[in-house]
């Protein structure tokens, strides 16, 4: 199969070449395309070293699958084109997610909305790979909204610094060790071109664009995408705050979900360690940490215990790696699907 | 008025007596008590050096307003016996919160509970100083349970390491050297002596003991306390996740709020602007965060929405300096209250 990587020197496009190393179906090299500024570029694959091209109109044909993670704009200029011509586009960016003719996908729960006749030659399309806080927030809740028919779901996130991909990470590595050293003071609520005040040794409640509610982006993309993953109308009431934290890689969430029918704790635990995908952390009141469930594919579910106040509430703390389930294995999910599907 | 600190060396006890230099009925000199352990110490006040003195029966004799930050056990032992003796005892330990018959008081919205006859010689008594997070969030939650009629808050808090003490924040910043000197590789979930993960870089969902039913020590308090200070029952149902951040000082907590009638964003904002010892950040929607707000002794709420999905809840983004208003400025504004109604 020909795989096309469009972003590849970033962050989720680097992580998702790692992992296609090993994937059966990737017989020859990947091609990987990025913008003018990073053409020439090198990475490694297979112990090769493959050089990154400018993309163009042309870059499609051909093209059996082919991952996106270059932004929305790349995504909306080069994701039709390259679904014309016959390739199936798995997005990373926003730009398609909520289009009703485009199937926003975690393998895991509406992995059925995977075209099943995808690579039988002709025909492409684009699926969205989610918002990175969104999917690990749907994985625990699918099983848990079988079980209770949930009908509130209130996330306040603590997002780690990758999500903004590798500049903003080394703004953060930057301001650490200007802290560390001493060195000039800074303002401490100096903006950067990454953070809109200070991150290091500090929390910020923006993530993306404000909207005129006074929403921020991120919290506009937990609220409707949980809703499309699960299936879900207007009904499912989903309120969030997302703040970003100095953590380089792993999110977590707080949340509180309301469901139609008193919950049962132990009932929840079972059908959490029973899905697949998903690990409940050790006994129930346990919980992992960001640092811990760097480079785990799973999302680790802890702290499961009722809300003390309403027998139809659950609390949960929920983290995975944003680079892995967040992003780049979540999209290799689907392009296993679809290669899976792919005539021999 | 002769003022004493139990556990003058800590960072909240060395807060107070900073903040005590420039009060008017702090005449002579503070006399500082600590442990065997810490007693010798010097610490300055108003350009002299004070030693530190090893708290004993005796030392309360004479005493009119004792201020206590040595954790439990030393408040369990010394609160009633400086009481008994004639002095007003301000405890920042959680000991005595709980107490029927202690007040827990935030000066703002229960300081009438300060006997007004305080220091008029003779008798004594205890006054609980509230958990730093509960402070914060009574302080933004008092006006609007005037204005709406609160039935629902959810907390999550994003708490600083400084809440944790001196020896916390030495322990935060050897793991943010060793992260950035790129040292020996530590194991990413490795506990300290202070904290139960790796506390660099990372986030830990777990602040204090955890009790049977899951919940943490922390988020116990914020639920009861948050209750006796804004004068309610079980009717107002509190629910809390208590997260520790690696900031040094500052807590922030994303707080939801749901009402017995529709909220109203703007008469919310007025409420909040207008009561003493709140600032609401700019324009409503806008936000500070913990390293802006550090040293200043408001409570700053800002990010003030309505829920989108229920016209009776509203969100809030709630910052103040845990040493602060959290600790050492209510503590302080507890005995400015004693001192105006002490005999001249």
């Amino acid at each position: 199969m020909q795989i096309v990587v469009l972003g590849a020197t970033g962050l989720v496009g680097r992580t998702m070449l790692q992992l296609l190393v090993d994937r059966d179906y990737v017989s020859g090299d990947p091609l990987l395309l990025t913008s003018a500024r990073s053409a020439g570029k090198k990475l490694e694959f297979r112990g090769r070293e493959l050089i990154c091209r400018e993309v163009h109109a042309e870059a499609f044909a051909g093209v059996d699958i082919a991952l996106f993670s270059a932004g929305g704009d790349p995504s909306r200029t080069w994701g039709p084109r390259a679904a014309e011509v016959g390739a199936w586009v798995i997005d990373n960016s926003s730009a398609f997610r909520m289009d009703p003719g485009v199937p926003l996908v975690v393998p895991e729960i509406n992995g059925d909305l995977i075209p099943a006749s995808a690579c039988s030659g002709g025909t492409g399309g684009i699926i969205a790979n989610p918002n990175c806080s969104t999917i690990q927030v749907a994985m625990a809740l699918a099983p848990l909204d079988g079980l209770f028919g949930i009908r509130e779901v209130q996330v306040a996130t603590y997002q780690a610094v990758s999500g903004a991909g590798q500049s903003a990470l080394d703004e953060l590595q930057r301001q650490v060790r200007e802290q560390v050293s001493g060195g000039p003071a800074e303002p401490s609520a100096a903006a950067s071109a990454h953070f809109p005040r200070a991150m290091a040794g500090n929390v910020i409640p923006a993530i993306g664009s404000q909207l005129p509610d006074g929403s921020y982006e991120e919290e506009a993309k937990v609220e409707r995408e949980l809703r499309k993953i699960l299936g879900r109308d207007a009904d499912l009431a989903v309120t969030c705050t997302a703040v970003r934290v100095p953590v380089a890689s792993g999110h977590s969430a707080a949340v509180r979900i309301v469901c139609e029918q008193p919950v049962d704790c132990q009932a929840a635990v079972r059908s959490l360690a029973a899905s697949p995908g998903l690990e409940v952390a050790g006994e129930p009141h346990q919980y992992l940490t960001p640092r811990e469930i760097a480079g785990r594919n799973e999302v680790h579910v802890g702290r499961v215990r009722r809300d003390p106040n309403d027998e139809r509430a659950l609390l949960l703390w929920i983290v995975a790696d944003n680079l892995l389930k967040g992003a780049a294995w979540n999209a290799i999910q689907i392009a296993d699907r679809l290669a899976a599907g792919a005539p021999k």
